[in-house]
């Protein structure tokens, strides 16, 4: 089969698209034709260098494909040759065909073309696991996202606004912040031109975010105490902003509130298939209804995947960029 | 009455034991006959100027009391006058008699001296929201706790074993880890001659520990975090070593690890009968049945809280330092 490769580390041209052995599925594990996958910011530091794949891992980047099922590893059951799914993975997903532990595969959801669904697992798995699992964000609590037109943002938008939360976004440019507020989001802050803590209090009576999800890490860490409410929740996914800061105890202390900070690459099998396995019974129906929708920037073929790099790097797009396998 | 009062902050002869009003129980509180108060490091803090008793609470210091219903405000019930009870106090615990909210009240326990009982509310409503209701401490979990012969410590001791959890502590002398160990504490680390952070490691074989509590804040944060498991939770409750700190926030988000930061005064008045109440339903049965029990230092006259205050200072004392009333 064809994959992207990274013989070594660097710009987007490091990715080349090259013949390669095909994966064999191994005990528990599903061989996906992949029909998509779609960019996310770890594939890049992958690229860079800076973000091995975890031990067993395929060595080339994706985190999340869509695809049919072509084979079936020993022990599998519950999904067949030919069902179409969309899965998590903890690489591999620029390729041709993909090996997945079952526990990681969903359905396609209702009405969806294969695939845009190629943009769900991992912005689901990642909101779904924090904003909820971790913030127990509830209805009629606020939640600030940062980077709200980002593939993550979109979607923690939709999904909050489905469970009743009032949602606020960080983002650069005016155009992203419409197209936030078309998903329902009720408070738009352009950072480059307003304070978000003071927006934000000022929009919540004073009280500030219930829940933050941020993708900052160290430059926004200060703000995003300052910016919780009491009781509040920073759950923490990216480090675009760096890595070490320094807290302020006492504030966080005041507030009695909590940070967490995770990934999902890491986990062990048996926690992305308790994520998956939550994403499928809270999300999926939405997805289904029609309700929450994976937002898509544009596709582009897999094979050109240093442009696709480049696009996100840039910042320019809202939603998932999509990489379709020939 | 007399209580003590606070004239002008300062060391612990700005204590007075004085004559003020008595109080008077409000809508849903009951007034308290005290037979005795306990010595908290907020107590020392409340003395020196640097932290005020939260909106509507007594001025006078002392955040938990034994003692007798004397009298019963409007709309309170399931108490009645005579009542043997233990509180949680917003303050005035250092006084002959104080107004409680109902929700904060706890029955004495079986076979329990009512005095004793002083040494109760607040460290296990410490204790149990922290590591219980917020870390979610598991049994056949490790949890590290800091200053473990002090009166939270004790307490997290015990009902950490009882849960079935393995417990390792932190004190500064061998007599003070020698009563850790006798409570239950598996691991005892001299944290004048030793790394906690290596020691808790070489304890658990490279994991770390699943849950801290912390009363270090910004001196150990750093450590703390790096003695955590992975999915560990540090649940800090105390700033004895400093309010801000660097946060390495790639270590946190490596072990998806959690921080939160929480002090029990400052809640509102639901929030603390929500813990008082599961502390009732969780804990009391542990005392009754002497599964678990106050650990009191000593007992010191309430006219003479200068002296309990220097002995809680020179932190000389193990378990909690008792005020009796006259």
């Amino acid at each position: 089969m064809h994959a992207i490769t990274i013989p070594e580390p660097g710009g987007p041209e490091a990715l080349v698209w090259g013949e390669v052995p095909d994966p064999v599925p191994g005990e528990g594990e599903v061989l996906v034709e992949v029909a998509a996958s779609a960019v996310n910011r770890a594939d890049i530091l992958q690229r860079q260098g800076f973000y091995n794949p975890p031990p067993g891992a395929s060595p080339y980047p994706g985190l999340e494909c869509s695809g049919r099922v072509a084979a079936l590893g020993p022990g599998v059951s519950g999904w067949s040759v030919g069902d179409e799914v969309c899965a998590l993975l903890a690489g591999g997903g620029y390729a041709e065909k993909v090996a997945v532990p079952a526990g990681q595969l969903l359905p396609l959801p209702k009405g969806l073309d294969l695939k845009q669904a190629a943009a769900l697992p991992e912005v689901v798995s990642t909101v779904w696991s924090n904003v909820f699992m971790i913030a127990h964000l509830r209805p009629g609590e606020t939640l600030l996202v940062h980077g709200g037109s980002s593939g993550i943002g979109t979607m923690a938008i939709q999904l909050a606004k489905a469970v009743g939360a009032k949602v606020a976004v960080t983002a650069g440019t005016r155009e992203k912040l419409e197209r936030c507020a078309e998903l329902g989001a009720d408070i738009l802050v352009n950072y480059r031109e307003q304070d978000f803590v003071e927006e934000v209090r000022k929009a919540t009576g004073g009280a500030g975010a219930d829940v933050i999800l941020d993708n900052m890490g160290a430059k926004y860490l200060d703000r995003n105490v300052n910016a919780l409410a009491v009781n509040g929740r920073l759950a923490i996914i990216g480090m675009q902003g760096g890595v070490k800061a320094e807290l302020n105890i006492s504030t966080l202390l005041t507030k009695r509130a909590a940070i967490s900070a995770t990934s999902l690459r890491a986990r062990p099998l048996g926690e992305k298939a308790a994520i998956v396995a939550a994403v499928r019974e809270h999300v999926w129906p939405l997805i289904d209804a029609g309700q929450v929708r994976p937002i898509v920037d544009r596709e582009i073929p897999m094979s050109d995947a240093d442009t696709a790099h480049r696009v996100v790097e840039e910042s320019g797009h809202i939603g998932k960029v999509l990489l379709v396998a020939p």
